[in-house]
């Protein structure tokens, strides 16, 4: 495994033009029906701890079990409305966008096809199958990017999982229906994986809360984004480096989302065990399964927290409640539950 | 450890007047405005896997993470609608009802004393602790048990965790408040430890779906309740049987809860893996944290439902989300999620 990281190799473009905030609205209107509105939660108890308030949205309780289905139903929804939905969409994912694109594309009455390494947890390959996808397994992560390449050239329609601006809208659409509510955000924090969930935050809070400060979560092993984010330009990872954030496996985040990404306020870099801490400490003080990349943002708010003077608000984005066997095993190897977060 | 059953040494009253089962409106009227009003929570793939319909009513997101604080809020209140609420109140528990206890006298400005033996989890007594609560740590659980019957004789107010008809009232507004939202029950499932949960859904249900079935569900291991229920009289355990369902490690239900007990459809007896698979399988389709003895309702509801030809309705009850880490890996120690519920 490589895990240094070097300049990515397409990193050629100077700008692309960003998105009017707006889509995030236009995204909303269009998914709304197909969507959960998912509760925001809280906790008493570690409010008082903390001295500041800390409201969550809790995109566990998606359809699909996280924010994924937002991206991929505008992305499909819109083709459609310009008479456009292909037969078939193709994409590549080892998480829960796989679940995404087989719902979305089920939804929409096409096939999905999704290409996934086999190493990924059986009970992610069936929910993929149960959604109605056809699932084709490689050996390795690069066969699978191959074999996705290859139905590209062949004009097979391929939904990535940041790098499209429908995508990008349609996960900002958490962000907004989160402020809709009228909470009082001075600071919003969410975890990047190839950064369209924080593409699109960054949009929502410009139409509903201008002011606020936006921040990236990152854990310490894979933290490709806050390298880029201080380098000013992608830096990429040659091989996925195995933080127990799966989420945010992904080896370098994409020129389109990086244009959003260099506009946040920073980004914090999480070691494994304070992401695995705020996993334990989340799930037991909501009471919901939260995956560990969701809790990371947590992590990352925990530390801003500590910086700040005065009583803050903030909106911490849990993106998912996705966790197999083997990662709960992996959380709760160590208690950390005799160390309350206090402030 | 001697898990032996045999006859309860105390059971000698033929009968106890049962409760009117308006009794549980006035309780839900007392304690409404000091508690949550928990969500109804369901699965659309699992409704598809069995064939039926089953709604959750979770408890977990109640305060102190469990149905406990109805009944302890509704005996305070109630003596203290008489004029009688003590200065101290008294109580023995290694689980959710030192929370309940703790939190509730808190709420009503009075002391709150919690003897727990002292292998109880670091988490709970410091969940106790932090309401408010003096903690009194023993060594054995029959020392526990002496303290309290010491605090007892001296004229201390003692509230016991089920043998108590407020506590029973109290309980059963959790059943009532799920039936009050309108939804169909054909039957209802519900954990059994010391049995005031059950007593308690059985009343609502009398006020609200009269005809439904009503069914407990304990651990084959610990399975006191379904063996008295058998046998028409009161079964104690000598010593707790170490079941994963930890709020079903009563020695016995109480002649109270009994009389109850003995007009319910009947007992399911789970054995421990089942236990553990349904905690598994709920946390990954509700995204909320289940305790195990709450996920054996759902293992009963399941047993249930594979005797029935026709479409069923079901409603189950699960009791908390209180999970130590410990708990939790001994829950994810084998992964049943490659394997669904399928009926």
């Amino acid at each position: 495994m490589n895990t240094a990281l070097a300049i990515a190799p397409d990193e050629h473009i100077d700008s692309i033009d960003l998105l009017p905030p707006e889509s995030v609205i236009e995204a909303l209107q269009r998914i709304r029906p197909h969507t959960h509105v998912t509760p925001l939660v809280g906790s008493n108890l570690l409010n008082e701890w903390l001295g500041h308030e800390v409201v969550f949205k809790a995109e566990g309780f998606q359809r699909i079990g996280a924010f994924k289905i937002r991206g991929a139903l505008n992305a499909l929804l819109a083709l459609k409305e310009k008479n456009e939905l292909p037969a078939e969409v193709v994409a590549f994912s080892s998480g829960n966008h796989a679940q995404a694109v087989a719902l979305a594309a089920s939804m929409l009455g096409i096939k999905a096809t999704v290409i996934m390494p086999e190493f990924v947890s059986k009970v992610k390959q069936q929910a993929t199958r149960s959604y109605g996808a056809e699932l084709i397994l490689t050996k390795t992560r690069q066969e699978a990017e191959e074999l996705a390449a290859k139905f590209k050239a062949e004009g097979k329609y391929f939904l990535h999982p940041s790098a499209d601006n429908h995508v990008i809208a349609g996960q900002g659409t958490t962000c907004y229906e989160a402020l809709q509510d009228g909470i009082t955000a001075d600071a919003i924090f969410a975890a990047c994986g190839g950064g369209g969930l924080l593409s699109g935050t960054w949009l929502a809070a410009q139409l509903l809360k201008p002011k606020a400060k936006i921040f990236g979560a990152e854990p310490l092993i894979a933290n490709d984004a806050a390298e880029s984010y201080r380098a000013g330009k992608i830096m990429a990872f040659a091989d996925t480096p195995m933080t127990i954030a799966d989420g945010a496996r992904t080896l370098h985040v994409s020129e389109l989302t990086f244009q959003y990404l260099k506009k946040l306020d920073g980004f914090y870099e999480v070691p494994e065990d304070r992401i695995i801490y705020w996993t334990q400490w989340l799930q037991h003080l909501l009471k919901i399964t939260v995956e560990p990349t969701s809790a990371m943002a947590m992590a990352a708010a925990f530390e801003w927290l500590k910086t700040q003077k005065t009583r803050q608000h903030v909106l911490v984005i849990l993106s998912g409640g996705n966790v197999g066997a083997a990662a709960h095993r992996q959380i709760w190897e160590k208690d950390y539950l005799d160390q309350p977060p206090k402030l």
